[in-house]
């Protein structure tokens, strides 16, 4: 019985027979600039799930916990069935994109040490950037709940950090999301893929992200090819 | 020897004989929108002088220490020569403004507890909101200084309500300015107006602020004056 419980700019949620898990179905659309630019890219649902499920079990092996269950198709990802906490979870270790236009720190510089922002996860509201004492005045996680967050992330980070620069990636910066399970544990969440990562080769600097989209720097599928092929998956090309 | 040092949106600052004091002279322009409103008001410069004197008195009586020394005219004060920190500190009581348009709160809601926003005074960035890391990364200020800067932006707040209050006013929110003394003190500077408060009248919730100005709502000297006449100060109406 899969019946489609949301539908977002990059993917479908299914339910299934189980309760407590539920079928992510990574879509061909790209999206840009909160939905102003739009395109059809086939294959990239395909790349992403495949990209995102090898990040997930490389994190679950390194003891970070998700909600990723498994890989059931080219395009489909079987996951735990979480709550979705309102957060974009940001960490950033190379100023780029909206740090360096908000606080005209030049793209490319790094920064004193890896810095975590939240930014309220609305459209509508083009997800602001957040302080904690928004956060708490939304009622939207507690002191508690930001301190673990902050933490896993940048857990996450000084794993993904490594991981990639062995394979010649520099992780620039990345999104994360969480969600709370049936028992209230915080989980990490939604995807890891070159649509919510900066990647730019360690010897060119070649963006290898979304950002070959949002600003036409070539074939978006290229790209997210290499990084699927220096993680060791499947080549489609 | 009055040379000018700064000219700014709405003062123009100078120097004076004394190499630790300077002279500021308040202009009768009124400008909203990071400059992109601007108007010429005969008289504004003179109401905000003499608005800001006397709650830099009355927070002085306070124990609460700035840069003012005394008004010497219409328009102008002597304040001491301080090095402004570049941060605009924001406390809020009730929601309005960018808060929001920004998190989609509705104006007027009273907030759980008085709000520190800590945003970059930077007019080609149009003043971005930054959170602690940020400040910490631009290398602004310190963790020590900016818990000196909230402690002082609350003590003021706690006075500044409850003093408006007794006068049929409502703070809803206001914009501070600190500077650094010769010895390195934190002292608060720039100026307390209704340029840099949001005021409302506790019976009608009239707007008596720029709020006026930005939002087209009648007569900016009338609004001013109010808010002067209530404090006790010179009416000229």
């Amino acid at each position: 019985m899969k019946e489609l419980l949301y539908e977002g700019k990059a993917k479908r949620i299914f339910s299934t027979e189980d309760e407590q898990t539920v079928l992510i179905e990574y879509k061909d659309s790209a999206t840009a600039f909160n939905g102003q630019k739009k395109a059809d890219i086939t294959g990239k649902g395909r790349l992403n799930n495949e990209i995102t499920s090898l990040l997930f079990l490389k994190l679950q092996e390194q003891g970070i916990p998700s909600h990723f269950i498994k890989r059931i198709s080219e395009t489909e990802q079987l996951v735990k069935r979480v709550t979705i906490i309102p957060l974009e979870v940001v960490v950033r270790n190379i100023a780029a994109g909206s740090l360096s236009k908000r606080l005209g720190i030049e793209e490319g510089k790094e920064l004193t040490k890896p810095l975590v922002e939240f930014y309220l996860k609305n459209d509508d509201l083009g997800d602001p950037l957040l302080t904690r004492p928004h956060i708490y005045e939304l009622n939207i996680a507690t002191k508690k709940e930001i301190t673990i967050l902050k933490k896993k992330a940048l857990k996450i980070n000084t794993f993904l950090s490594s991981f990639f620069n062995e394979l010649g990636i520099n992780l620039i910066d990345f999104k994360l999301e969480f969600g709370k399970d049936a028992e209230g544990s915080i989980l990490l969440a939604d995807e890891i893929s070159p649509d919510t990562c900066r990647l730019w080769d360690k010897k060119t600097n070649e963006k290898l992200d979304k950002d070959v989209f949002r600003r036409d720097l070539g074939s978006l599928t290229e790209a997210y090819e290499t990084i699927l092929a220096r993680l060791g998956g499947k080549q489609h090309v």
